[in-house]
This record gives C-alpha cells, structure tokens and sequence, in this order.
C-alpha cells in the first residue's frame, strides 16, 4: 500500500464525498423502496437530468466511468464499426482495453497535445468507408473536460458534431469532468452538450464530490432505446439504486455540481499562478478545468510525492499533473507551494 | 413507476443500509486516500476476509453481484468451455445472459425443484469431454442459500467439490445470501466454503445490509493471479473503492453479517410459521434462509402486493415470493399475516 | 488417428466431393479474377440462389456451417437476446458454443424426441419480455432436415414462422441438409424457406456433395444490411471466393443439389427397410432425409463400426446413427447389412 | 462488379492454384475418410509440417488467414492484454477488427515506412505494465514478408524475439507470404521462424497458390494446448478437412511453394526493373517479396487499371502497390510496361 498522504494532488478521485451529498445518501436510507430503479428517488433524479438536459433526454445510472464509456459507446456501434479519440483519451489509455472488448470495436487515435480533438484531424481516418477489410468509424469520443485539462468551447463542440453527422457518425462525450468543463465556460450544461449537438454523454459523478455513480445520458432516446437490457448484461445495473439516484438529486440541486466544479478550477488556477512563480516549474496545458500540468524538477519529484502525492505524467519530460477537487483548500495549496519552495530551494 | 409501499416482502435488495454500516461509510469520508483500492479501508477490510476465510485467500471487491458473478467465472474458464448450473440460477435466469456474453461459455442447466444440484445430476452432463465439437464443463456453480431458499449442507457442497474436483472441475459459488446460509448452518462462513472445497466465491453485501458491493474471492490465489486486470477490464474497479471496503469491514465486525442474517432468517421462520396456519395457503419450499415460497390464492395476491409488495414466482401454480431482510419487523409480519387473513377470508 | 475404412455411415462430411462440382472447380481455375468475390463465378452464383429463392434475397458465402449459423444468428441479434431452439440442434450440442461466444445471446433448448420444435413448446420459454433481468427471445432457430433425420412439412415451418413473427422473434433455419428437406417433401427450396416465412437460412453445401462452402440467406435483405462487415469481421471472407461459387454453381445448376439429396434419401431409406427386417434392431427415428436412428444391441456395434463406421447417438440406450449420402451405393448398404446379420446372428 | 481483366497485378490472392494443388485436391478425392482431420491426409500434410518446422510443432489447418491470425493469437492472449504490430500489419487494418473482437485485446501500433518493427520501436510501448489501469502487451505481431514488400532478416527476427521474451512476450508472425520471404532470404522455412525464436505462425496457403487454407503453427505446444477447441469455437474446423490437408501436401513436396514463391518474387525483380527505366515513376520500397510499390503519375493510374489492375495504396502520393503471383508470366511484365511506357508517353 501506497503512503497515505492526508491531502494530495493525485486525483479528483481522492477526496471524499461532499457532506450535503452523504447526507442525501443517509435520508434515502428509509424504509422500503424497488430495488433496480423502479423507486422515486430515481425518478426524480432523472428528472433533475431532464431539467437540465431536455425533457427528452435517456438517463441510465452506472456504478463507474468506465461502465458509462463502455456501455454508451456499445449501444450505438456494431462491433465492426470504429471509435475515433484522442490519444490521450482515458477510454485509450485508462480503461484496460474495456471498449475493445465490450463493444468489439477498435480505437482509432488521433496523437494531440492539448488533449483535444480538430475535424481535420478526424478527416483522414475516414477512409476506407463501406469496403468490408477496414472497421468502419462511427463514433467520434472526446472528453469534456480533457485530460489534459484543457476545455472545448461550444463552437469546437458543434464543429465536431456538424463533422461527425455529416459523415453519419455520432458525439460522444467522455463527460467524467464535464462539470469543471462548463464552469469553466460559463455555459449551461445544455449549451456544451445537447445544443452543440452532442449524441452520447458520460456524465460523471465521482469526480465531484459524490461517492459512486455515473449517468450515461442519450440526447435522442431512439439511439438506444434497449439501453436498459445493455446496461444489465454490462453488470451495472444497481441494486439498490435509490443511493446513487440520491446522490445525483444533491449534485444537481442548488447548483450543488456547479459550485464543486468552480472551486476545483479556481483552486486549479490559483494553483497554477503560484506555481508559475517559480522559475524552474513550467507550466505545460493551459489551465481551464481542475488539472495543472507541469514541468518539475526530476530530482525532486520524489521527495514532494511524500507529503503530496501526485502523478507523473510524462517520465521522458519530468512533467506532473496536479489535480484539484471539491475539498482541495487554500491551505493545501500554501503548504504545497511552501514545500516546492523550500524543496527546489 | 410501481407503487412504492414503505414495507414489503419484494427482495432483500427493497431494503435500505444498516445503521453501523452508514455510520462506517460516515466514517471512511475524511481526507484524501488513495484511489482505486490502494489504501487503509481496503486493506483493513480485505484483512477482515482473510481472517474468516483464511489466510491465503484472495479478495477483490466490485459493485455488483452480477459482476462478481461474471468476472470471477471469467477469471477461472475459457470461452469454450461450459458451466453447469441449477435451471433457477441466478446467473442463468436474472443476469441476462451477462455470464455467456463475458465469458463466452455456455451455461448447462439441470432441472431443481429445490434450487439445489447433486453430483448425480451434474455427471450425465459430463459427456464430449476432450471432443472439440462439444463445449467442455469446467465449472459448477452453486448458489447459497439458493433462490428457492434452501441451503447446502457443508457436507452437500464437499460432495460437489469433490466430485469436481475429481472431474477437473471448479465449485463455484453464488454467495450472494451466503450469510443467510452460514447462520441457518450454524456454521462458520470458512467451513461452508474453504473447507468444503469451495474454489470461488461471489461474497454478497446488499442483500445482508450494505449499500452496494460484493466481493470476489479466490481460495487459491494461483486460480487468478491477474484478477485485477479483469476486473478493471469488467468495470467493476471503484474509484473511491474505500466506502466499499468500509462497508465491508463493519459488515464483518462484531459479527454484523451474522445478526442481519440471523434476523432475516428467523424473521422468515415466523412468517413462514403463521402462513402455514393458514388453511388456503401453503408453503413449497423448506424454509432454511430468508426466502418463503408460498402458493397464493391467484384471485387475492394483487390485493396483498397493493399493502405488501411481493413477485409471483410461477404463474401457472401461483407461487409466491416472499423475501425478509435484516430491517423486517415482527409488526411486519403481524400486520401482513392479518392482511391475508382479512383478504382471504 | 482413427482407422479409416473405405466406406462408412458415419457422416455426410466422410464423403467427398461431387465430380460436377469438383469439374467446375477445376473449369474456374483460369486467370485472374478479383479475389473477396468481385468475380463473375460469385455473380452467377448469387443468380442462381436468387432464382431459387427470390430476386430479393442477401446471398453471401462463408467457409463453413458453424460460420454461417453463428454469422446468421449475429447479423439478426443483440447479445442480450436469446435464441429459441430444440436441445438436439447443431447449434447447440455440436458448435462447441461458436453461437454463445460470437453472439453474446443465450441458447434457450425445448427438449425434442424428434428434433423439431413446436409454437405450443416454444411460447412457455416467452416470459419476462421486457423486463431487463432476463434474456429477451429473438430468434426460432430449427434444422432442416433435423439432427434426427426428420424434416418439417412447410405448414410446420409456415406455423413457427407465424408464431415468431406474432411474437417478434425471427425464423432461422439451420439448413446443413436442406435439400435433403426439400426432396424429401418434394417441395421447392422456396416453398419451405421463403414461402413458409422463414428469415434467415444457413443454406448447407459441404454435406451434399460440395468440398467446402456454405451460404448465409437472407429473405429480407433489410435484416442484415452490413452483413458482409459482419462475415469479414467473423473471418470467414474467402479470398479467392470464386471457388466457392463455382461449386454452388454447379450444384444449382440442372437440379444437381436434388440428385444428391434424393440419392441419399433414397439410399437411408433402403438402409432403413432392411435393418428393419432384423429382430433385434429397432428403428427410433421416422426416415425422412438421410439419416436412420436404430437401436443396436452394444454388444456388436464395436465389430460393426470397424468395417462401416459410424457414430453412437445415445450410449445409454444403444441408438447409433447411420447417414448415407450422395455417393451411399446400394452395394455399400447390401454389403453392411450382410455384415450386420453375421455378426448379430 | 469491376471489371474482370484475365491478368492483373492486383492481389496474390486473384490468382487460381497451382496445377499440382489442384491434382491433388482431385486425387484425394476418393472414398470416405473420417470429417474434421481425423483423416491421413491430415496426418501425412502435418507431417510435412513437422518435417520443415520441427518434429514438437502444433500444426492446425483453417480456412482462412484472417482465421489463421486472430485464433493464433487468440490462443495466446487474455482479452487485457495487448498486441504490439506495426501500423500497416494486416490484423490492424485489413481484418475489419476481428483481433480486437475475437481477442478482446488492442491493438497498439508502431509507424513505420517499410512494415517493419524493430525492438527500440517496440519499447516505448512497455510501460505501465503492471498496473491494472492499462492493457498488457503480451504479443509483438510482425508480417513476414511485410505487407510493403520487405522482408524481415533472420538476425531481426532473432532480436525480436530476444526482445519479447526478456519482456515476457510472444512473437507472432503473420506468415500469409511466409514463403516469399524464405525464398528471399535463401532461408529455410525453420531458419526464419523456430530457430530465429519465433512462437506463434500463421502459415500462408492462398497467396501462393493453393485454393484457401492456412496454418496455425505452435513451435511450442505447451502454449495452445486446447487450440482445437478455440479453432472449433471459432468455426474454422473444416468438415472435409482432408482437401486442405491435400493442397498442404502437395505446397510442401518437391518444394512447390520455394518454386511458387521464387517465380513470384523473381517476377516482381524483373517488374520493378523495367519500372524503374520508366523517368516518371518512382520505386517507393525495396523489392524484397512479391510486391511493387511505386509513384505513379496520378492522372493515369486509371488508364492503366483498366488493362491491368492493381490497387492505389496511398491516394495521397499516388503510390500504387503491384503484387506478383505464381503465374505472373513474363509476357505480363512486357505488356504491362508497353502499356505504361505507352500511356505515360
């Protein structure tokens, strides 16, 4: 086991849950409900999704980001078909083959800096269309935010998505840090995915203060109109669903996901400003959602990695990704600089 | 979505959390931890396991029974070989079809009145054996306590083991009321399990008072050496994995899982006990854990389920399901034995 | 290796090649052609099948009848679907589970005497429609001729048929012996495919005279527009095609298919009226096509298999299968039956 | 359809068979012999086999080479696992995604401009291993000949190999032109696989001369013991199995396929040559194999595929690939190159 550093940078998928998320969970524990679903804490969280997305939207609740990638993108392909994404993308590089085995489809990549996917880098994979020897592209995936922390605006949004359905391929969105991307922008939800033409969207739950739980959103609910049966083959259908369903009710009330959301970035941004002071840190992304990428003495990331655990990202280039969440203080952020100070001193 | 009565005999999966098991995932929500299992509560919780299941043992948690169910067949078989089953398996009739699409495997079926197989009703499926043609078995799964509510004998399931054994087979089992089994026993969970030859277990949670999550594990190690892969693979790996293990580890302190399945249990006896008081009703399965299954006036039960949810199990015979959890009350009880009587008369 | 005798009854596949068709095989074996069948030997082909069976019918090659059974099934399923068929069918006792892994889908067997299935027998195995716990029925698959050497009258077929579409579901027709089907009731290939409402055929060569090659038909082409990605996919995409569809060709050309078929019919039923003149054989099976079931006291079939082999159907109770085909001499049958009546005497 | 020129330089694969073969196919033609390989003509082609590779060789027939790549790896891998080829190695972009679907595996691709991978380009590609979140390479895939017409030395075949296992990988070769490149090297058929380290092959039947068929070779056994079934499963078991054992035969006697495979190469010497003289067209590979690939003015590639086919590799710098056979003739060339010299003019 890993050192158990009280506070780190490492992942937004090291803090907790937000308090008014658990207390969500604790009142949904009364008495009997159905189980798989069929209970009124999930309609009503399905409801706050419709709110926010369009009354005509699909929503199905997961356990994890990696069954809402897997399970959405198998509901609209055929497994001869393709997925185009970014090299970077957490469905190449983060989930163990999964959407290769449970879709049977084979990932095409474009190689990015930025994390982000352009039309024109998209282009030259569509070749080969309607001749049986090559798969056949279907989905363009992007990640909103990216992994690299950086952020499509709605217009790049909509590029994308014109691209893709004039070519009749489908968006989907990897949205497992979607709430930091529209923060970011101070755009509705709606705006950076139902409006600018998005098909398929991971909505991420864990990212942002809640405990487990992730939706895997259809804007046209014809796309996948037997999603439930897939979800159910794909192990993911929960039991006692009503826990998630509470937790999503919280998140989506009060602004509760937006308000997570923007102290992650600011937290991001502070402390990127903090870290740019330093001359022997450079800052490597630019800074739009919760992740700060930089490049950091290598021979001292070891000793910082003790009181704050982080990644390295890049061994060859010495560079690091520091993740801000909803619980990230400005006291981790002095200390850490405070520590960086004193240990590249 | 289906009337939401506050009390039911529907599932144990109706119920909600226990109390101790809340107040632990309360608990488990301070600072940050490492990700995806690589910290304290897991540690201590997979600690827990050993100590009841043995040393050696290998554990590994994800969301879901059926994903337990599926990864851990997956661990242990090949696509081309077969699974032998009771025809009222849970992983036969209620996963839809999850453990033929992730394993590849095809599930052979005996026909149970009692939800319980026999090595003399596994061994004419026993036939092709090293005949390319035919799909070879290589597993026996068994589900305890059953979905009939009957429970193995230890001495039932060495029998199995050994004739698995013997037949280059693995025993599998179905842990999903495993507690509700130990406790109707009066054994301890290693002698219904490790020491009668038990290969692979699926541990349930949710249905004994958790929240969500189950647990895998293998007895001898070298049967998975690279589960993890699998189960990331099968998207079953939590990211804040620590309220699973904190689940867990109350569950499995101070005897937790006995008390709420020794509950359910004996809250099945009595119902079971005044049901058969009544003359137009009559129990069909031994009462062993906490399901009772009753054959129901057909012209009455839409009238109960309106005051007590509860599933028919069998149409043509109006066969009735009725489940206790470890929240189910003798006023539970009481008030649903005077609703049949009042109904019925 | 096992001793190869000269000739046998032990299957439809011992037999070799049809000298018209091994004739056009060699006739096709000049120049160049487009491999992946872009040739004129596959157009014709496709023609001929088209004239038998309908202008509007989806015709592709495949290499063998598992491939063409589990391409068919796939191109019409999702894998949380489920596949109806008799516990005999090829499908499921001898494709060493090809249609579980390729398709995702549950097999769902109705036990047979006779090998055929019945609407009245299927509906029971129709239950849980729309509830996502349980695999949902999509497809009636039935063997043409049976595994047990029946056939369906076409108001049979035409009944399923009914009761699929009512239900649905689609009729697949695992036709390795179709023609073997249609002499038998000296029906068209139309009339017991097309006429009688069937979907989806796996239209058999290799056991009536070809060396290789099996078809995948389609009555609706709309069912299964990508096919041809799904036959690349599933490796059975033959490059240099036109030798498959040389030999269909010849074999659909001047009633060459029937000659075959009727040969063999006529040699099983001779078969059968001779061994049925011996005391101690018992025919089990009605003779339809080209298969005779008969009971044989165990004592001599070792003694009889080391001269003419064929297979033990059922070990418990004695039956042994005898197929004869295109190429079964009277001869070969006089000479077998002398050989029985001196060695059972 | 497209156009049926008789002669063409379009694919190894539109050519017909060899006379031999076809003599062959005929002569085993006689008589019953048992279905599925349990026949001696089976026995005698793996015998050749055997003869060639080494007497502990797994030899297993398929249909196709599609089949003959995805099972053999199949074989080898867990579907977490990853398989290292290079961009344009056929199972990545000519088999439709059959190895992602058939494996689970991905696929990671290493550029390159000759269709080789050497270890340093592999390398990279080794991290993460270990780590549950990333697949694990297991299997670097070379193609020998490349699909650009190079060929791979025994000393590079030698240090991959050394290289996959001191990582703990396989080394797989896609051998659909195995022969040429022996022929090329003046190597034995041992020399570039067994003795050179190699694991697992796909030996190449079609593209040099026989009518389909290839060859799934294990140097050692241990790793694929249970690949019959994986071959059934997979429905690659030929019923008349002994037709391609015949064609094997017949390749692998009197070194037909060093003679089928030197005349090509010889042919795609002498093309290369006279395409060469030509100013305006540029030889873009080493002519190593049975392949040409070279710039040819844009504006009358189509002029000239009217006559003789052959397919544009890349649209974007007008680089055409020409593919000799074993009855490209030296008539063909002349023609072919008047036909250039005359359209070019």
């Amino acid at each position: 086991m890993k050192l158990q550093p009280k506070r780190s940078f490492a992942s937004d998928n090291n803090a907790g849950v937000h308090p008014r998320i658990l207390q969500a969970m604790e009142r949904a524990n009364r008495g009997h409900v159905v189980a798989y679903g069929d209970d009124p804490y999930t309609a009503t969280a399905i409801g706050k999704f419709r709110e926010l997305l369009g009354k005509e939207t699909s929503v199905y609740f997961v356990f994890s980001g990696t069954g809402a990638n897997v399970l959405g993108l198998k509901a609209v392909t055929e497994p001869y078909q393709a997925i185009i994404c970014a090299d970077t993308a957490h469905i190449n590089v983060d989930e163990c083959g999964a959407p290769e085995r449970f879709t049977g489809c084979k990932l095409l990549t474009v190689p990015t800096t930025d994390g982000k996917l352009r039309p024109e880098e998209v282009k030259p994979l569509l070749h080969g269309i309607g001749v049986e020897h090559h798969v056949q592209p279907r989905v363009i995936s992007i990640s909103q935010s990216t992994e690299m922390g950086t952020v499509y605006r709605p217009d790049e949004i909509g590029a994308l998505a014109n691209f893709a359905h004039r070519n009749n391929l489908l968006l989907h969105v990897d949205g497992a840090r979607i709430a930091n991307a529209a923060v970011s922008l101070k755009a509705s939800l709606s705006e950076i995915t139902r409006d600018a033409g998005v098909d398929v969207l991971s909505f991420g739950g864990a990212k942002n203060g809640m405990m487990y739980g992730e939706a895997v959103v259809f804007f046209n609910p014809a796309l996948a109109p037997d999603f439930k049966f897939t979800r159910k083959q794909g192990s993911h259908l929960a039991s006692k669903m009503r826990f998630i369903s509470a937790q999503f009710e919280a998140l989506l009330t009060n602004d509760l996901w937006k308000k997570n959301a923007r102290h992650a970035n600011r937290m991001a941004q502070i402390l990127a400003r903090e870290l740019s002071k330093i001359p022997s840190i450079k800052i490597t992304q630019k800074v739009e959602a919760n992740g700060v990428f930089a490049i950091v003495p290598r021979r001292h990331i070891a000793e910082l990695q003790k009181e704050y655990f982080f990644y390295v990202w890049n061994e060859a280039t010495s560079e690091v990704r520091l993740m801000t969440s909803f619980d990230t203080t400005k006291e981790d952020i002095q200390k850490f600089i405070a520590l960086v100070n004193k240990t590249l001193r």
